[in-house]
């Protein structure tokens, strides 16, 4: 009844949101608006470097509707950096003009409940290592939201046995795999980290395909009775020329 | 157990509710309000041609009491246009003078509970299209509210079988269909996109018409077991010299 | 089941809640803030101008703790008319030195639950028009409060038959016919128009009174199993000179 | 069933917390400093006259942690004057750099849960008087918090009969009365008048009791059942010189 | 049923939460941000002369994500002491640019219910005494979060007798010991302190043991059943140099 699942663990990730004080923005001069553009783009392009040297990967998303503004997400091999990457960008001018909006500290996680039995060692398994380790993808659409398993009376996800939890979930990862091609899911464990058990960070180029999976998700038993959600965050990709467009009044 | 309803889907609908910093808008000359406000009387006027031309659509109402001063709905294909609309606001001089008091982001969804059975590609029939894709009325009054479908011990609308929900649904919208002609609703779909699982919008001249409907319908299985309610916001329409004259001091 | 309760509806209503920023208060000029006083003074005559006319009515007093520092109370026959009042209280000097601190929108009910049976047109019987468009006294206490009734497993009001209902509000009102004489209650729904279903608005002048009548109808079943409470605001009548020594520094 | 329990009501009570703006008052002068702390010491030597004059009581205590910088606690024997001493507290220079953090209103009860049964009128007993009207103690440590009592599916107080509800208080007060002597309790009633239905002011001299008397209780089916908390708040004394040296920087 | 655990307590505890304001923090030149940062690196200095001394402990970590910027950790014999550790930190200048993110406010606590039954004096027992005035280690990573127990229907633990509370927190008690030598625990007690019942306190060279521990401790039907938990923080230590370069633009 105690038995817990056991996890694969692999790049620490913070999910850093941020909302513009645009009315501050707006009283600096055109000039100091460039410099700290530029000062910003700069370090993203610090980031992609990691990404290129498969040390780290990074997404950067302007977010839809109030909640932020833009997130920055940071994957890394050691918390450490990414406490350094925030403090790196919070000495940033661009810093001084944004309000923090929500953050989420979590680690790229694989679950036992889907894993193949094997005596290999896992982290030296190629497709695992992807999985633990990954590029993040340049999507046009970004979903971001944390969730924890309910403990309430009858349903409590922790109190089930592991075969039933087993079970359940891997009818949950069969909806998950009727999106491959379509959504890129990376699922990250937050426990003794942040306040919700789990982030899940949905990557697409079409945006209703996030609606459409975590909606046929909700009627599978695993989200239906132990699913509780946090907020949804949702963001278009900012690429290229669109970066200091965004920024430019 | 597990059979999802299946959606239609149309525009995608930012709601923005924003807040007058009344304080700030008094501190500056008449002449700078008056420009403020003229760009951004320009700025609608270029939602209304959106409108015009059938690629989109929007509505503007001042909002009652302390939530917020007024609310912009706006709609359209993509959910990036929403996102350039919301920056555009950002830049206009008066959005300097607002704050953000509340947002939802969702997309126009008719649920296949009360769709009829038939062979032909929905989203080609001319009734269909009008209800994804609808022209926001200029009535006198406007309420949003979000709301979710509860997931609680025996109170698990998404436990339930399809033909369950089917019919509780049918019930449900014979109520609705007793407000044709006094109250036209919008119904969008939110999960994965916001905090609640869908947003409702009514429209109707007789703002006494939203209590009637949402306390009839909370008597109604669906609302009375399974319905959970986000705040509600009422607002009165601001149109012609009205909107000049709220930002008038 | 599904038999909603048919209500009665007069008068809308806003309660407005307002903090003062008294140290801002305290910055501007003896002359400025009289100024400024002069001005609300003469905004709450013109309100008191409707009471005197029956075209409406409204009340003033101040909050004892944080939660607020005055509430004004404004009904009106129509929504849009709070929305003005609302808006010309923001364009006030005074608003500049106030915070928001809660609202509430709702208009004044009588439920038919305690409904005598009759063929006559209720809108036109004396009572229940002085119940509907009520003249708000002049009792040297006020007591508000937002409630709803509870949907939560066993504990479903919305899932009650009617005659169940009726038969627990009959109880349920003669607790308050009890403080006949000493509590003034105001009974306004807020379904579809704020976030309980309604709101409570107790006058009297033994301060007493409101935490005996609240307390004793807790043990009520209506209360007890299907009562949901949101914030309590008391305060104490400002009229005459109290106006003005209460804003004077 | 619906028998309500009767309370003996004493003084009203207003515990009002308070934050310091520490950066700003830094920024004016050592002597405006001073000036502000001569004055707010004169406030305070004013409500000690209360005290003296057996007309009210005070307490004043810093609290520990970031919830609030102190506590100002005052009882009197109407509401109004409780208003007018929040009202003079904001008029005094001090107040410009505090931050409103938290409020309670209530009065000081006695219920008749614990009462014996006597035919005397109960205000004229010295005991009771003595409880009712209480001089608050010069103790080293102050704890409060306010509570309700849970209405909750099967855990559901106000269902209770008034003989069970008699039984399970009594075994209740028998666990405070081995605190006699150690911690003073006042219980103050708060339905209808603030956000839960009691607060609990603790005064010992040795902080560990708080800890001790309500771990206790929580063991107790009063509490473990049927109690509801909210957010606890303690500090120490600022007596004699301890005043000054605070708000000295 | 009412049998209450005994607690042995030892030092008090104030965890103390800040976020810095670093738009503010750039303003001042880079002699001022030296001057704050030098005066606060001797405040810390003091608070190490308390640990060298054995009269009290602490900890410095800066927190990964926005919850805030840095925690510091005290612990001191009495919580006087706490609260005037807490005054000359307000202070500081380095203060005037940082923001209350949160704070706790508890006690070192050992429970009986792992204790060996003896009749010496437990407050003698060099182990015990080990444990209740504990050196905080200099590990690299610290998590801190409060929890409470349930009181919930059936999900009661305050209803659960002596019994069985001592056998689900003996086998709780079996995984935290599967730690031993990997994190460090320290537990505080909080009943009628603060908001939650008590305080964790985790600290470990590697951050994963953090995730690891209480993902397998949720599986224990000690949390699984009985376990409420508030906001996780993470952070990471700050020692020598990393002080000044934390601070340093």
């Amino acid at each position: 009844m105690n038995e817990a699942a056991i996890t694969l663990d692999g790049w620490y990730v913070l999910h850093d949101f941020r909302t513009m004080d645009w009315a501050s923005w707006k009283l600096i001069s055109k000039e100091e608006r460039q410099e700290a553009v530029d000062e910003f783009i700069a370090f993203l392009d610090k980031l992609q470097q990691a990404d290129d040297n498969k040390t780290g990967s990074h997404a950067f998303y302007t977010v839809v509707g109030q909640k932020a503004d833009f997130m920055l997400m940071t994957l890394r091999p050691t918390v450490d950096e990414l406490q350094e990457l925030e403090a790196e960008f919070n000495k940033l001018t661009i810093a001084d003009y944004t309000i923090p909006a929500y953050s989420y500290v979590s680690v790229v996680e694989l679950s036992n409940y889907l894993a193949g039995e094997s005596t290999e060692d896992p982290y030296q398994n190629p497709y695992v290592r992807g999985r633990l380790y990954p590029e993040l993808p340049r999507s046009q659409y970004v979903c971001f939201y944390p969730m924890d398993k309910k403990r309430d009376g009858e349903d409590n996800w922790y109190m089930l046995s592991m075969d039933k939890r087993k079970e359940l979930m891997r009818s949950h990862g069969m909806i998950g795999r009727g999106y491959a091609g379509k959504v890129k899911q990376i699922i990250s464990g937050s426990v003794g980290f942040d306040d919700f058990e789990w982030g899940v960070t949905l990557f697409s180029d079409d945006v209703l395909q996030f609606k459409k999976l975590v909606y046929e998700m909700r009627f599978d038993e695993v989200s239906a009775r132990y699913g509780v959600f946090g907020s949804f965050f949702i963001g278009t990709m900012l690429d290229g020329d669109k970066k200091a467009a965004f920024f430019n009044i």
